[in-house]
This record gives structure tokens, C-alpha cells and sequence, in this order.
């Protein structure tokens, strides 16, 4: 009798849990999901914040939901991130907005536009100037939810095998740059060219290409683009403060509990800030390295800088023109950049020139 | 019998409840602390952020890890909010460490010293450049443990009744600044005053006070001294990025689940980065108003710039000569701040420049 009472006991229990599950499942469910990156394993800076989002998902769930980073070429090629969540082949995706720009321009204002915010104002701008609104309004039409999570700070501008002396000389120059910043060159004569990161440093070597631009010194150095184009660019105008997203497919997005849907912004905030200070940590002592080994570091010259800010502003006005979605988008977005310049102007950036002077020029 | 079992079951069932629970309790135990703040109700955007913080909290674990915030003076004044941690008198505080450095100098690093790093180097500093051990050993003796939730981004210089043309118009000066910012200043003949901000406007009006400085436009204008003082300086040298933090007493934090502290430390990551995105959304437009108002903004002159860096770090040497600790902390953070404004100088801070001219010079 005991021993049987006992078997029913188990029995009910167990009829008492499975009753107590849906709620408990609902509350905190065990998920898997997948993530697809539109980058390499090698960098350990954006691909490793992949990593470390997931890591404060699981951490901050007790291990309920996992979320496993594959690498660009894993489930899907790293320009098809975000076209791998819209099939629902994956559930997320870690994808610059801006590689999607063929699709729908208005996807370039989720990174930045060539002389678009800086880090900190671009997170601003996203979170309180209405930005992750209109991004995400855009990414409807690919089933698609996007949160912050990367930054990269400013670029550099590329490698180029010869000086860029003049306007002129961007003439015929066959430039390794994707996005908006190709399109905007190409209006100065630039050949802008799309290619793995992994293919460059050869082109570049046999003339296939005149230059190249990736990141910033602590990726750039592991392409080993230095060893053959000395001729190093700043700043990168095309990407002033770069952000990254994860990107989630909608119903999905839609169908988390709320407390996984906040973990996830949480976690994305985490990530953006990891990366951002990744970079600032490791960007010095590359770039040091980069100019023992012989780079030559450059600012574009100021005729250069009007021709490619004048090309950008008609750039957009021809986008404009044709899609409303961008027009409004980037009215909020000029509106955000002059309205935070007004202050930078006061306070943060007097403060980094003075400390440049006071730290830098004189010990 | 059947009746019999059915009440065994539940004898049973009940015991197996009761022996999950701790299991489950201890994953995600329900959870009521109470956060005293070291500011008033009336700054949104500094006890909005530890609103805000609250609120990541509780949605992140459904509602089972509430944080109740209450402001200066309900639990325990402003300036004793980390004591109150200490006795463990309440779980946690939102505080400046700084607000502390008459007990422990190296808590000074925590918001940032005079001519310290800038909001984005900071942060860079605190999780990757050892900033976060070096302050969490010095708060050990306070029984306590920070992790960062908030970022001013650079600060303004203060209301002046007078401009100051010179080092000589310091000398007498009756400026309420507090923390190594009235230290550096005091060598200089400043006479630095410690007050309430509710009193601050009387005290300019009435010449108690010289001058006064507080946070930066946005919360400036709250207090309406640009009705009594017109002359505004710019930069804040002794708040360059300064950095908020959830401090938490030492054993609350060590008895919290994993994921609980995984939360926090998420909740706090993204604070930062919305009371940063608040400073930057909202300053702009508070100084144009105050400029409309009558406030005139002037830069230091350089001369006083230049014996303040001087005065600042003379007061570092003497501190860390009788504070191994703090001389430590000062060579980890000098190191961080010539590293990371090596690469500044190359890419963030030339586009900025570049985007200033581009945008507020030229339309």
C-alpha cells in the first residue's frame, strides 16, 4: 500500500506539475534560438560581442534561453543576415542595417549615413530622437525587429596604395567600400568595390584594387592591409559611429514574454557599450603597432572632405526624392545632428581639445 | 482508499513542492529592496535613471526583483547614502562615489577626477581598464560593491556673478563646487562652499556665493540660477564624463542569485546609456533657452586652465604620497587616459571637428 500510494503520489505530482507548467512557461520558457552573423569568428570584437550578448541572455535567464552565434557563412553568407530572419530560418540576426540598403535605404540611418552622428549622439538618437522607430518601421517589410547592440566608434577612412592629394585623384579609384559611402565616392569617380574581408589584402597587392577600408586599426591590422597600402586615412566620414543591431524576426520578437523581450534590450545595451569600449581600449595600441610597421596616417584633405560632403548631401536629396520614408528619416535625423552639435560644441568637445593639449602635446 | 491516496498525494505532492521550492527560490527568489538616492525627486533625468533602473529590474524578472527608489533626505541625506549601505540600512544607493572622498580619495576614480576621462573613455576604463576593481577594492571597506548606472557626459563650468579674465579673480571667490574640483580650485584661492541646491539661488543672489555650479543646462535651469548669475563657463574640467553608480551593500550583492546580479549589472549598463542619451537629447534646447534667458556662455581663459591642470595635479602627488592606493589608481588611469586620447586625437575627435564645421558653421 505504501509503495503504491507512493507510485500515485509520483503520479499526481507529476499531473500537478505539468498543470503548473503552462504558467511557469509562460513566464520564463526554455528557449534556443540561433543567431546568424553577418561577420567572421576572427573578430573578436564584433563578432565576440555575438558572443557576449548571448552570454548575458543565458546569464541573466538562469539558462532558459540560449542563443547560439553562428558565424557569416554558418546558416547564411554575411550579407544575407537579415534576409535568413525574415525567412524564419533563423531567429535572430547580428547585421549592420546599412548592408540592406539595396532593399530599402531607409536601413542605412540603423548604422549611420556618411556625416551622420557620432556614437554617442546615434544612440541618442535611437533611443530618444525617434531613430529606433523609423528603422524599425522600415524593417517591417522584412519581418524584422531590430535592437541596438555595437558600436564601433568612429572608422578610419581605408588604406590606399598612393596619397590622395586631390578631388582628382579619387577619379578611377578602385576602393573596397560598401553602403552609402561607396555611392556617395561614386559621384566623384570612385569604382567602389564589394568584397570578403579575407580577398583584400591580394587585390590590393595586385592591383585589383587602389585601396581598401574595413574598420579601424585593431580589425584592419588582422587583414594585414598595411603590409601592402602604407597610406592610412582618418577620419572614416562614412562611418561616424557605426552601430550594430540584432535583428529578430518578428514573430518571434512578438511572441516573447515581456521579461525576455526586456533582457534582450538589456543585453543589447550591455553589448553596445562592451564594443564601443573594446575599441577605444584596443584601437590605440594597434594603430601604434600599425605605424611601427610602416603606415603612414593622413586626414583627407579639406577640398576632399567639401567634395564628399557636398556629394553626400545630393546624394540624399535624390533619394529623397524618390522615397518619402527616407525623406522624413533624414529630416529627423539633420534636425538630431544639428540640435546635439549645438551642445557639443559647448561642453564635450572643448573638453577632449583641451585635453588633447593639456595630456597629449605637452606631457 | 482511493480518497485516502488522493490525500496522501497531495501530502506528497506538497512535501516535493516544498522541497523544489528552495531550488526554484533560489533562482529566482521574490525580492524587495529599497535604493536611497543621493539626489532630490525633481531631477528627471538623475533619479529618472534610477527610476528607470528599477523598472529594467522588475520587467527582467517578471516582477519578482523590485527596487523601490526614494530620494535624498527620505532614507538618508544625499550626502550619506553610501554610509547608509555600509550599516546595511538600506539595500542599495545611487550615488557619485565622489560624494565620499573625504573617507576614501580613490573614490574619486569613480566619477572621474578634474581633467579626468571623458564619458566613452570612462566607461572604456571602468570595464576594461580596471577602473571597476580599482573602486570596488577601495568601497570594500564600506562594505559595498558599484556598478555603473549613469553618465553626465562633460558637465558645464558654473554661474558666475563676474567673468573671470584671470587666475587673480579666483582668489576669495566663493563658489560652491564640491569633491577634488573645490580642492584643485581651493589652491588657487578659491573658497569652495558646500550647499543644498535648493539654496543656491538665494545665496548668488544675495553674494553668500560668487558662484555655482551644478550639472549642465537641462537641470541647471531647474534651478534658475542664470536669473541671478549670467556669466556661464565652459568646460567643466572637473566633470569631464562623470560617472553614476548603483551601489550595493557587499553581502546583498553576494547573496544574489547569478542571474539577479547578471540583471543588475544589464539594468545598469543601459541607465547609463539612457541618462547620457537624456543629457544629450535634452541640453541643447535647455541652453538655448538659458541663452535667451541671458546667460552669456564664455570659455575658461587658457591661463586659468593651464594653473588649474597644474594645481590638479599637484593635489594628486601629495594625495597618492600619503595614499599608496590612490598613486596606484592615478597611474592606472593617467595610462588609459594617454592611450585612449592617442587614438581620439586620430578618429573621433577629427570627425566631430570636421562635422562642427560642416553642420554649425556652413548650415
Amino acid at each position: 500500500m505504501k509503495r503504491r500510494a507512493f507510485l500515485k503520489a509520483g503520479g499526481l505530482a507529476a499531473a500537478a506539475s505539468a498543470l503548473a507548467r503552462p504558467a511557469i512557461a509562460q513566464a520564463a520558457p526554455e528557449l534556443r534560438w540561433r543567431l546568424t552573423s553577418a561577420f567572421p569568428k576572427g573578430l573578436d570584437t564584433i563578432f565576440g560581442a555575438a558572443q557576449r550578448f548571448a552570454r548575458h541572455v543565458s546569464e541573466a535567464t538562469d539558462g532558459r534561453f540560449q542563443i547560439e552565434p553562428h558565424a557569416a557563412g554558418e546558416i547564411a553568407p554575411g550579407l544575407k543576415a537579415l534576409d535568413a530572419v525574415a525567412d524564419g530560418k533563423v531567429e535572430c540576426a547580428q547585421t549592420p542595417t546599412y548592408f540592406h540598403i539595396d532593399k530599402e535605404p531607409v536601413l542605412a540611418f540603423g548604422a549611420g549615413i556618411p556625416f551622420g552622428l557620432n556614437a554617442r549622439h546615434q544612440h541618442a538618437w535611437w533611443h530618444l530622437g525617434g531613430g529606433a522607430e523609423i528603422v524599425n518601421e522600415a524593417l517591417r517589410k522584412f519581418n524584422a525587429h531590430a535592437i541596438a547592440m555595437g558600436n564601433s566608434g568612429t572608422q578610419m577612412g581605408g588604406w590606399f596604395r598612393k596619397e590622395i592629394r586631390s578631388v582628382e585623384d579619387l577619379k578611377g579609384l578602385k576602393f573596397r567600400i560598401g553602403g552609402m559611402g561607396g555611392q556617395v565616392l561614386a559621384k566623384l569617380g570612385v569604382l567602389p568595390q564589394q568584397m570578403a574581408p579575407g580577398d583584400v589584402r591580394a587585390a590590393l597587392e595586385r592591383g585589383t584594387l587602389d585601396a581598401a577600408e574595413f574598420v579601424g586599426p585593431y580589425d584592419d591590422e588582422r587583414l594585414g592591409l598595411h603590409m601592402v597600402a602604407s597610406h592610412y586615412y582618418c577620419p572614416g566620414w562614412w562611418e561616424g559611429g557605426a552601430m550594430l543591431h540584432l535583428v529578430v524576426n518578428l514573430e518571434k520578437w512578438q511572441a516573447l514574454p515581456r521579461s525576455y523581450q526586456s533582457v534582450l534590450n538589456l543585453a543589447g545595451e550591455a553589448t553596445n557599450n562592451w564594443m564601443l569600449a573594446r575599441y577605444d581600449a584596443d584601437n590605440p595600441a594597434a594603430l601604434r603597432r600599425l605605424v611601427e610597421g610602416g603606415a603612414v596616417v593622413h586626414s583627407f584633405p579639406a577640398p576632399v572632405i567639401e567634395a564628399c560632403w557636398t556629394a553626400a548631401n545630393a546624394l540624399y536629396a535624390e533619394v529623397a526624392a524618390s522615397n518619402a520614408a527616407f525623406g522624413k528619416a533624414l529630416e529627423s535625423h539633420d534636425a538630431f545632428r544639428a540640435q546635439s552639435l549645438s551642445y557639443w560644441r559647448i561642453a564635450d568637445h572643448p573638453y577632449d581639445t583641451m585635453m588633447l593639449d593639456l595630456v597629449l602635446r605637452r606631457g
